[in-house]
């Protein structure tokens, strides 16, 4: 499994995924999972993906062909005029990937799912967040929560559910999105290490920042331990309960 | 869905469940998800479940039934000499209801299946506390982190598996439930409340005490608020995220 979130502010975008991949237990390695394309002044996108690694890098592969390829007259994620021609576009390939997966007769133990999350500015036009099907559909982020995540999205849910707010900083969104991935990290094995974090400037139209939390990162670290410690004092500093409540 | 903890302390046994159901959105109510019987000085059984009502409920009654018929020779939960034994005859008989509704050729939408989390102490035996699953099967509780949950499992993890001690009182421990909960049934609307909480005494033999928590709750409605704040202001004071880290 993978988790992946994407936070919609007012700043701006913010991805942040793990890079576990695994086929089985004895079967685990690195990958990215979160990608970005752009033309610097007229477009930025970011797409993160949760699911079968066949079909996510099928996907990516085949988008990046379809940028190449400019004799072949049909758009691009690059040339596509709105975020929501580049979200059929991405949902589209991802359709058409696993239905080519799917019409052999040899059916694979794990479906040939995958989800994913588009995000992206092109020109003055607003910034969009759409949550992409496997049956190839999609949805726009919420106004209220405008959040998404996708693969193992249910330990580190309730964290941002309480605290997400479109009006956060960066600075703040990242701390609780650290937090997110350090409970799910801790509940569950499939989660992990290096994370992969991409910050995109409303109305910039420049590309991404990025950057790479490690093992090693003592940001992380320092967050894993003191949101530990917190717990356990916020637990007990609540009123104890008796049995005659 | 649900949600079900049990915790084997070393003072006794605490079971909580919610009391949602429903079939579809719009078919919705509240049931009972934890059973207890016994026989004072000799045994205590208490038996909690997630998954198809249908099955639960067919698999409850069964076991009470086997329990009133004393001419079939057969043994039932309250004369079964060890709890492995009981688990052996819960778990049967899930597998056996299971059985039933599947070998028609009407196939339901959902599946038939539940997992059951049961617990209780026979005599002078050891407590002991198995997980139940669809398949007929069982395990016992880690020495480690003794406690299983079932249904809504994820959003409530992260909390049970840092703080859950096995040595806590039963007021840290009950605590500590509510928390994961309320961070439950925040995150997902097919938990809901009242709960349903049972408490056995290690060695007591005797009935378990038992307590609903409703709608007005008034410790449960301070736990849910001043969690809810206390994670907040412990989110604010972790180090602030620098790009440079």
């Amino acid at each position: 499994m993978s988790y992946c979130v994407a936070l919609k502010l007012s700043r701006g975008l913010i991805f942040m995924s793990d890079t576990l991949t695994n086929g089985g237990l004895d079967n685990i390695s690195s990958y990215p999972k979160t990608f970005s394309w752009g033309i610097p002044g007229n477009r930025q996108i970011l797409l993160t993906t949760a699911g079968n690694l066949a079909t996510s890098q099928a996907v990516i592969k085949t988008l990046s062909e379809q940028i190449k390829d400019k004799n072949n007259g049909s758009q691009s994620i690059l040339t596509a005029p709105t975020m929501f021609q580049v979200a059929r576009i991405v949902s589209q390939t991802l359709a058409e990937v696993i239905d080519v997966s799917s019409k052999w007769h040899q059916k694979a133990e794990n479906k040939f799912s995958a989800n994913f999350i588009l995000g992206g500015q092109i020109n003055n036009n607003e910034m969009a967040l759409y949550l992409i099907y496997p049956e190839g559909n999609f949805i726009e982020v919420s106004h209220k929560k405008p959040f998404f995540q996708i693969g193992e999205t249910k330990y580190g849910r309730p964290i941002l559910v309480r605290a997400f707010e479109s009006e956060m900083s960066f600075e703040d969104a990242i701390r609780l999105l650290m937090v997110s991935f350090d409970s799910t990290i801790k509940a569950n094995l499939s989660v992990g290490l290096p994370l992969d974090l991409f910050v995109y400037i409303n109305n910039s139209l420049s590309e991404a920042k990025t950057h790479k939390i490690t093992e090693d990162n003592e940001y992380f670290r320092m967050v894993s331990r003191e949101w530990a410690d917190s717990l356990k004092k916020s637990l007990a500093a609540l009123p104890k309960f008796e049995f005659n409540n």
